[in-house]
């Protein structure tokens, strides 16, 4: 497609300025024309998102996309949905950008409920004035990520509002999935003994973000853990078919998760403090800040409750997974307390640990 | 559910100040930490979004929502997905809001299809400080919205941005659906012959929403067309099973529908002026603002290509709808000038009727 080169800077048209050739198009920007549904929108379209998110389905170009699933429905699935808008600040990160975020936001959620990720819609919402290339850039990124999550864009739209109304770009993905016969995760199957693990450390991605934001100095050292799910959840179903619940401990932390499953289930829930995987680098910024490792957002990891009896087997897959490797059992379900987590402290002691009220940090996701 | 009477202002709690009983949550706005994933964003969806939206898949509350459609697809059905931003300023208008349309469009797209729409995923982009009554009476007009056009929202996401940061609200809708087996639209099966039709006025949808933004005094007459055409659609398919293709000319109105038609089938578009349904009041609304009516959106119409030998039994199905009953038979497709749209004019000429370039009505969907 001709259109594909013209937002690559090397092999971009330029305008020659008394020997001195601008890429001119570099200074391009979003304008509120190209959300008009006219010529530039068709531009757009042509220049930015087919190129990076284009596959059958999507170069029909029709009003919706349409897509068999036939033979996976006759074999017992379920269609699982979910959507999530991105607004993070600054749109790239450490590890990351605003364009892998739409695609493993979304597609984990997907994965949460046992489904595997089939299709993503992309809606971008975008301020006025966004370079064109700044654009091309994330829109790659999020074709790249959607590629090794192997989902397929099959619906888009763009909107464009004016300077001062919008924040550069949002982007709210929407997945489609299957969930297989027979998988049926959730809080109803969660029973006191059971066994709450963790697949990594905590706070990666919230402290990438915020170390970027505030200046920290500690740019190098955290990365964003945002990451596909749906290998690793597939490992860990393989090994523990008998998996209570999954979910993954985004906005709000690992506090927000277990106090959810706390509540979805009825049930208490008990962890060691001592058990809580966070970085050293990250607990430090944790530090600076004030903030909780425990409140703070991940973007690649999954919380499961196994029963106990299969708890071994449970750790001994997701560590045999490059994104899992840090796997540890954090503690365990609890007949007393119904919706309350509790800590052991390191120290002997006991807290809870409770749904936090807002946001800490706000724009992480 | 307890929470639902709290944005209620009949049975509001009340806090009495000397004898001066306050509506206190009438005063209530979006905070950044509504965003945060706590439990201020459970309260938002227990106050606000569960009242409205609530559905058996929704209250749930997975990260996906898990849906049947087995017996549907086993019936041939293929699976239908559009996507929508919705940006619209003011958010409301005469004849709709942000709510309605951000059911619309999307129900709307999938109909173009051939879809029976079933799902709705919902994403909100709040900019801080918007009142939640406000937020509350949107919801609860795009939950109204989804139950007449007979879809559920089965998953949803709200994200909260800085003030300055965002423009009160966005809404994207996600829409699923299901093409019965046999149907097949699309700019295949195009054919010189075919007549073009439209069912009803044009540019009721953008003029309302500008006469309201530059108070043209009009706002009682122009009311916006936005409504979900799935009824019409389907005795429209009943009737003419043989239809071409359909498409909803929304932003960059008819023309940009005409051209987009024209481009995809690789023909000639040849319609009579004279036929172009405008009412009066839109007209004059046009002429103040130096307006196209071709080129301004709709949210309740739709251009269908039918053989003309279909073409009277598919105007009186039309026309027998009450979202049809100003359908007419706007012109043809002609071997000639493959990719042109031209305009018989009422003088007895003919001009090329353009792809719009950008956005004269920015903000309008």
């Amino acid at each position: 497609m001709s259109g594909t080169a013209r937002h690559d800077a090397d092999a971009s048209p330029r305008i020659d300025v008394g020997g001195c050739p601008l890429p001119h198009h570099d200074r391009e920007v979003v304008t509120l024309a190209h959300g008009g549904g006219g010529a530039l929108t068709r531009d757009l379209i042509e220049r930015v998102f087919l190129p990076a998110l284009g596959n059958p389905v999507l170069l029909r170009r029709e009003d919706a996309g349409i897509v068999e699933i036939a033979s996976e429905v006759a074999r017992g699935g379920r269609l699982a949905v979910s959507t999530d808008c991105h607004v993070v600040q600054p749109l790239v990160f450490p590890g990351g950008s605003i364009g892998e975020l739409a695609v493993h936001g979304t597609v984990n959620d997907l994965v949460m409920v046992g489904a595997a990720p089939r299709f993503l819609t992309a809606g971008f919402v975008i301020e006025e004035g966004l370079p064109i290339t700044t654009l091309s850039g994330l829109v790659a990124r999020m074709g790249a990520a959607a590629s090794a999550a192997g989902v397929a864009v099959v619906a888009g739209d763009t909107k464009v509002v004016e300077r001062g109304r919008g924040d550069g770009l949002a982007i709210v993905t929407t997945g489609i999935g299957i969930v297989p016969g027979g998988i049926a995760l959730g809080a109803a199957g969660v029973r006191a003994g059971d066994v709450v693990i963790v697949s990594g450390t905590l706070g990666d991605h919230g402290m990438a973000v915020m170390s970027v934001r505030e200046s920290l100095g500690f740019e190098a050292d955290i990365v964003s853990d945002s990451a596909p799910l749906h290998e690793l959840v597939a490992a860990l179903l393989a090994a523990c078919p008998a998996t209570r619940m999954l979910r993954d401990p985004t906005r709000g932390g690992l506090a927000a998760t277990l106090n959810e499953i706390a509540t979805a289930a009825g049930v208490g829930i008990e962890i060691d403090e001592a058990a809580v995987p966070v970085r050293p680098v990250v607990a430090a910024a944790c530090e600076m800040l004030g903030l909780d490792p425990l409140t703070v957002a991940n973007e690649g990891k999954v919380v499961a409750v196994v029963p106990a009896e299969s708890a071994a087997d449970a750790l001994a897959a997701l560590r045999a997974h490059p994104l899992g490797r840090a796997a540890v059992r954090l503690g365990r379900i609890v007949p007393d307390h119904a919706g309350v987590v509790a800590l052991a402290t390191r120290v002997g002691g006991r807290r809870i640990v409770p749904l936090p009220i807002g946001a800490d940090l706000p724009r992480i996701c």
